[in-house]
């Protein structure tokens, strides 16, 4: 990898959740991996009265509230966009029409359409883009990549993803953005679905062709907080409820082009379940399975060990053989979530560094962005549902 | 319960696995429990050669190789039928009109029209009938259907099942009946997707109204073999292969008349997972969650539960207070799989000694038939998958 | 194997819960094993009013009071002793002196004295002798014997065991024989502390050469029950309380003859761990690890999976290829605790027909004796613990 | 807490896999954390060739490389010791003459005497000191603690603790100085098992009067690499080996005061067990189980709850209730090992700002240097061990 002193100055979009995280990686990446070239935190952009301090503890140089205002500045090479999905398109189009490298939240867009357009003028711009699907660099699920594309598993047969959350099992947990349609494209669907999508094609190197889909609202509407803490609730007024116009959970079935059958389901109301983003694939020569609530294992079968001998494997993915290991980390001593935000973060720099394309491109988040809209045109096809025939006696 | 020192006379039909199986059970029920009649293994019908000796070591009295000429047998007054699904309609309308007592194992029968026509047949006759839906008596799952019963876990919101074994993962695994769809109905679906949707609706109390399925079969054929050990493989020439005529897996979204949202998935090739019969139900104030492959566990998540405490606790289904406690079996000494069928047998004699109806009925056990139904229907419906759109770039 | 038609017929001495165990295992095991030989229930010795309803319960032909009446009675081929371990010398040198068979349940007796000589007599008696450590016979840990045995473990390094229960941590938990020295020799030692010192011998082909022990009785009367259920409570009066005059824990570090480090625990009140048999072992080229409360499970490690690749993997012990695997009892469904029991009964009678050495014998046995005596002389040993200089300032 | 601009300014003895964790939490501690003063990395103080690189990399302004320069310094306001055991003591009373804030890795000392001095040093020093037992501060153990000390366990009656890690089992591992008594102490025991020690007598506040031991080194000599990766190998010669000077293993029983039976075990050879840090404590109401490989989980079983509903509950420890639940931090989203070191961190500055003492003080620690000693002299104790007696037949 080249080498240089000259650094790369970044541009943070949101301060909420996910700009804190990705800000951490920025902060932490260069002090784990060798990146190849410095970085700087330039300028973090908010909405918050208070941005400033909130930059500043973050450890950005400078704050600023309006994004039209940051994206061509001579002095920022990386625009790294953490809003809801509605604004990501115009933010994006804009950051890579002034040349600059562009990491973009998942999912990348809030319509298919939105994803295209983005995914064109990423193939036509100079600059690095990439798609934030965290998850890709979880150590395990870059482990079991590995596996897969080594052929391990052997034909792939099943997919078996579950995105289990609970946060809004409580009909009163507070209402966001997050809840609204329109600045969120869908619920748990997009929320958290597009990561298991992703993360299933991704695995098997696959693409779903067809899904069979059902979605529910059980919860039709919530309070409106005056401060919803930590994940951007908005501050009307205490007392009043707005209507939820996104899904709660979501249920699809899935044919993969190479013949496997996919099972999918997303949902913010499995109670008991906090953030339980599972994969399982089974293959003719194996096995991988994996829970997010113990992000540090993945467990492995091989249809080739001795009869008798047979079982799924628990690996400790934390070995120097695995992706990511850090040089100086000591074996069984677990990473936390943070850390696909570090991993990413470096992937992203190596390709801007290395003159090479970042993965998942935006092109890959269409592709994901075209199975979220065939999950929302299934779930509202008339005929989607065969019904169950009524006992006529 | 009344006492009587009157016998209860049973023919058992089919001298394969489960019919061994069903006769471990009538033989050990009475030295477990307290069943109020006597027990007594009568005949066992069967098509082996050497049908006599299988009989007296399974502890029956006599072998005879023509049901027919058991069921209306004087000194019989209980028919369980543990056959292929293909032979359970006339074999269980020819004991009820003998008015004899009716176990028959699942699934009910080969279509719905079949089913409909022996429950119609069940509710008609004086006899007590019983499908035998086994996993129903799992302590574990018993336990689980108390607490939902109860109403510990509030709304029903989600069910998410899956049964999963790997026996005909291997392409080579010999030819059996249950691939034949002439006599087993349907392949993963009916076999243990069966399962799945008895127990989903008998926990839930719920019934399923509508579906959306994908199936599969990825082995299209499979070897002859002489003798297929233990699963009833047929015998006619090395070598040859027989064509798949069944479902290797089948999935599907469900809708429940009460609004849960269901996830089924049913497979015979998820290599690594011998007999993974879960379930996990979460509700508004709770959650369940079962694996087969750990029998004697479940795990039960209570919302109310202190905040910072709250975690899925995993019960020991061996305790006096739980279902079928045998009152001698002390706590943490585990069960296995036999128990279903010996907790059946005394759940069947305790409806016979009351009086009362046995559940499941055959017209629960006709209602899981039309789901299977709507399934089948659904799978082989051309509009049921929405394809995904692809990139027209 | 010989076969004979000659039935082997068995008293069983004690009605308990062992006696109830032993029952059922001598009834199943010729249903699910080939024997050799017939197995007959002949008489039931007991101490109940109400025996004869018990034993023809139970399945045998015949109840008697004294057993001094049955061990030399002609018509008896085995004697098997499932009383507490005060009784087992007289009982057992009895029998072996008519040219019985004799299994006795563990610890074999309550001194080593007592043990050596019935080892003695065993070894001169013409029948086979063996004593009841059951849970040899569990599948995962023989299992895991066989792969220790062909050296897949290279050096072994370290035993870990525990055996955790704790159906005595509530205070008033009834006072039984098990709480009395006099007639259970020690408390949770002898009890269940004996079960892993046999199963740590047989499991490294090692002996232990010497330990240092720790031990403690926390509840040190507890109350008198009129009938305390399936435990044998005694029935003298109720409020009243005995004195414990056994050990609630007992805990001890090990050396082995070849070099092995151990450490072990027995307790009756960890609370939450109903019947937690553990074992762990630690070899220079792998590990197994196992718990009761998940008794068709064993974990293996192998040092030389690849790098990256390797995990504990999860063996579900229920394959053709396991010891004691039926002929039709498919993957995936597990056993259950009295499966130990049938098994056993199965090693014995292979033994009487085989002509060979019952395992464990009467030496093994009293080797477990010998531990056993050393683990309470290390206990009541002023010097074997080393204070903890206090802060002088 | 009051709030100030003044810096606190850092300098870190020690530029190993220690140094750079610690370095890793100062720079984020304050990113996550309120601490009420700014944090500036003065200096570190290594012994690398390219020393000023490494302090670059790891944040710090400035490299030393002798310590002696360094811990009077005017602008220097903490000393934080990462360095070897047989090191601290100079140092850490060195820095506490010069009036600093201390925190000093553990063990605290190699020797009992040493430990006693800085205790005595510290009790007497204007700063803050504070010893690295760093389990300490896994959110899944202070929530254990905060429950033994609500009294939720009701009497302690059991403590359970194993420290099991493999990383020394291939007999061709490369010689560190962990392998060097004069400069380790000891092996496995001081490395891990103070941290056991430590965490026992945390969680119940309770000490460990007496202990029983037995260690044992498996393999005599290692090589010697001219540059053991990250473990702080020395470079002395290829192909040469150096004698182990220390325990591979270290098992023990032990009483606490207030009456607890204790077993530890710590290891460094148990294969398969990359980082098993354990502890399970039983009380008279309840029990709880750690483990450190699921650092996120904590286990916990309430004897309270009713009948039929208990068991162990997989709390996951991520909470807003929990300890050091960082505001912004969602549910599930687990924490890697580095946050041990930014709590400690968190925890340090606090009590400088508040003025109050850190936890564990050094005369805690110095309690934990007497166990040590406590075990070592058991274990060289002739009489420790009784032998079992041979069979004289």
């Amino acid at each position: 990898m080249s080498i240089s002193t000259t650094p790369l100055r970044i541009a943070v979009i949101g301060g909420g959740f996910m700009g804190r995280m990705h800000a951490h990686a920025w902060r932490t990446a260069p002090r784990f991996f060798h990146l190849g070239r410095p970085i700087e935190l330039s300028v973090l952009v908010g909405r918050s009265p208070d941005g400033g301090d909130v930059a500043s503890s973050l450890g950005f140089d400078s704050y600023a509230d309006d994004w039209r205002d940051v994206v061509d500045r001579d002095d920022i090479d990386i625009v790294d966009i953490c809003t809801p999905g509605d604004t990501h398109a115009e933010m994006a189009l804009a950051a890579l029409a002034a040349g600059k490298h562009v990491l973009c939240e998942k999912p990348l867009a809030n319509s298919v359409d939105e994803a295209e357009r983005m995914a064109d003028a990423a193939a036509a711009a100079p600059g690095v883009s990439m798609c934030g699907f965290s998850y890709r660099r979880t150590p395990a699920l870059a482990a079991a990549r590995r596996l897969i594309a080594d052929g391990r598993l052997g034909e792939i047969r099943h997919v078996r993803a579950q995105y289990l959350q609970d946060w809004l099992s409580d009909p009163d947990a507070p209402y966001t953005w997050r809840m609204d349609r329109d600045r969120a494209g869908s619920g748990a669907l997009g929320d958290i679905g597009a990561h298991s999508i992703d993360t299933a094609q991704w695995l098997t190197g696959d693409v779903i062709t067809a899904v069979s889909a059902t979605m529910r609202t059980f919860v039709a509407d919530r309070p409106v907080m005056a401060q919803a803490q930590g994940l951007g609730g908005v501050g009307d007024a205490d007392g009043a409820r707005l209507p939820v116009t996104v899904d709660d959970a979501a249920a699809f079935t899935a044919r993969f082009a190479q013949g496997a059958l996919g099972v999918f389901e997303a949902t913010r109301i499995a109670t008991g379940r906090r953030n339980a983003n599972r994969i399982e694939i089974n293959g003719s020569e194996g096995s991988i399975a994996f829970d997010f609530e113990r992000m540090n294992e993945l467990e492995y079968y091989r249809a080739d060990d001795p009869a008798g001998e047979q079982g799924l494997r628990r690996i400790q993915v934390t070995e120097p053989e695995h992706p990511y290991a850090a040089a100086w980390w000591p074996a069984g001593h677990g990473l936390g979530y943070e850390h696909l935000f570090i991993h990413q973060a470096v992937d992203f720099v190596h390709a801007i560094v290395g003159g090479t394309d970042a993965s998942p491109t935006f092109a890959e988040a269409a592709a994901v962005q075209r199975v979220l809209a065939a999950v929302e045109a299934s779930a509202n096809h008339d005929s989607v549902m065969t019904p169950v025939e009524r006992n006529p006696r």
